[in-house]
């Protein structure tokens, strides 16, 4: 991240006049892509950007052209991408190197090109005020810290910074669908399995907490949002109240439509299966992207989502059916009693 | 068509009380389904239907489960589908019968069952009311006849009934792309190539007939709407007005977003890759869905779609940067004359 590189045109935002949001760093491996098309004699090129990065997509195929012989071809994905999930694999296949930007892998591949995408947001502002919330390390030091692949590259300051207060900082990579230690996502908390009461949290945007929270409802979870700047404990009532108002209103569905995501890592099959199976009012439906506007036309009553839970709750507002989740439809059918409401979380990678 | 069918559930349109428009008659060959299931000792059973159909994907898996051993798995494909081209290959390759309702295949193929559907709307009706459009059968006997998939099974019926009238009916196949005598698609007018200077349409819809008056300037060529119950003639001039003023807005463009649709029967390689090659502001961008929301994200000036001409065209006012077709781009950037402006069509099978 230090290395000279103003050679490089506008593709890094480090040397552009672009008033970016917490002014975020990107050193995006110029010299890794062009050393792989090198090496592979490559003769195309894919890219992949998150939906927020994509009109990256001109620049950094710029560089790219500058750097690579004429007759490599430089695509880029069209295609929504809103986490590692959305691996274009029709991109993927079709590309000699593909590179995707802003995710970390769940599982490394020689094929692909992960390049990490960090904030450079200072974190240590935002961890001082979140000590307010956490106990005194002299009545209770241990401390777990999980953070999202953002902020990864402050993890160990983040650790240190604790330790330097007094702190006992627990972490641990979670499962395999993890790539990073103390690294969580949307549908993944395993992480924060660690031996600590109180977890603290260093990151933006609000399912991730929640997930947490619901996921460990015994510990106290601190959330500091160095993108925001606020500290807040994670408390997960309204967005129980939210789930009991979609679950009870899925009770008087006569049929379901069952949508198995046939995206990378979102494909839990034998659960979509056991539920068509054990209910006769049960239709399978398979999809990549999962819209309101595709599940109108079926006109099923209610859905469960075997795919990523953040679409059916996080998103779950703007369908005009009830969406569930797996554990939810489970309550919705009497198999579950309503106290039994958690998290939808994956586990093991793709 | 006109077998017993009673036993059958309200899978099959002609036992339900759906008031359905112009009440479409649909034979959906659950026997033959069946038969597939039994011969290939499938496991799995992939459906793909229409946007408009569907609805129906639940009584037609009940029809299914009835018939089929209980341990074969019924899955409905989510993807949007408008055409032959939306075949869903994911789930035509992850299942043992896969099964496409409504259109007719650009190409046979031993793994898909294709169901066609057929309106049962009466078209002599409107062909009487068409003869005022055609010159008299005394004077200039040649007609072409083209029609939709939706009204194939009609099509004897049409040319007979012309023929009773003395004219002298001209159809050919078109070419590889389309399956039957006459049929014309939104992206194929081969069959209109008749030794006759009229074409009766006999079909709904507007893009076709405008697409046909395009590709062919020189005929006369009437429209016979059995499902609008409308005749017209064919009259391109308000669709290039506003394909004009897309090609005007377009040559401001500074840089271009070149999208190579990823689904089947519209990838136009050699077209796209031939642009980017002669245009340094031209940057690819492959995808399956061409939508506004997902072009929104790139920021590019203008695009360039070298997919299914009915998106840019037909949707074209939707998207927030003018869209064109490749024979449009070439106008936008100098290298034909406007006067050249021509409808995009596609050839060739996938």
């Amino acid at each position: 991240m230090s290395q000279d590189r103003s050679e490089y045109s506008e593709g890094d935002l480090r040397n552009t006049g672009m008033s970016l949001k917490h002014d975020r760093e990107w050193d995006y491996e110029l010299d890794r892509i062009v050393d792989a098309v090198s090496e592979r004699d490559a003769e195309t090129v894919g890219l992949q950007f998150p939906e927020g990065l994509k009109r990256r997509a001109k620049a950094v195929t710029d560089d790219l052209r500058e750097h690579l012989p004429d007759d490599v071809t430089v695509m880029t994905s069209g295609q929504p991408c809103y986490g590692a999930c959305d691996l274009d694999t029709y991109l993927m296949r079709r590309t000699d190197v593909f590179v995707h930007f802003g995710h970390s892998p769940m599982k490394e591949s020689e094929k692909i090109i992960y390049v990490p995408l960090f904030s450079n947001v200072e974190v240590t502002p935002i961890m001082e005020e979140s000590l307010a919330e956490l106990a005194d390390p002299d009545e209770e030091p241990a401390v777990g810290l999980v953070t999202t692949a953002q902020h990864m590259n402050k993890f160990e300051d983040m650790r240190e910074w604790l330790e330097e207060r007094g702190y006992e900082v627990h972490t641990r990579r979670g499962d395999d669908r993890l790539t990073h230690e103390g690294q969580v996502l949307g549908c993944n908390y395993a992480s924060a399995d660690v031996d600590a009461d109180q977890i603290l949290y260093v990151g933006g945007g609000k399912f991730h907490p929640l997930g947490l929270a619901m996921e460990h409802p015994d510990k106290h979870v601190v959330i500091a949002d160095p993108v925001n700047n606020v500290v807040t404990i994670a408390d997960p009532e309204k967005f129980l109240k939210q789930r009991y108002a979609s679950v009870h209103k899925a009770m008087d569905a006569e049929n379901w439509g069952v949508i198995f995501c046939t995206k990378i890592g979102q494909g839990r099959w034998e659960q979509a299966q056991e539920i068509i199976e054990n209910n006769d009012d049960a239709y399978l439906v398979t999809m990549d992207e999962v819209t309101p506007d595709r599940l109108t036309n079926f006109g099923f009553d209610a859905y469960v989502n075997t795919g990523c839970p953040r679409i059916t709750t996080d998103d779950g507002p703007q369908f005009k059916q009830p969406m569930l989740t797996p554990g939810e439809y489970e309550i919705a059918t009497g198999q579950k009693p309503m106290e039994e409401l958690s998290f939808d979380t994956f586990h093991g990678t793709w």
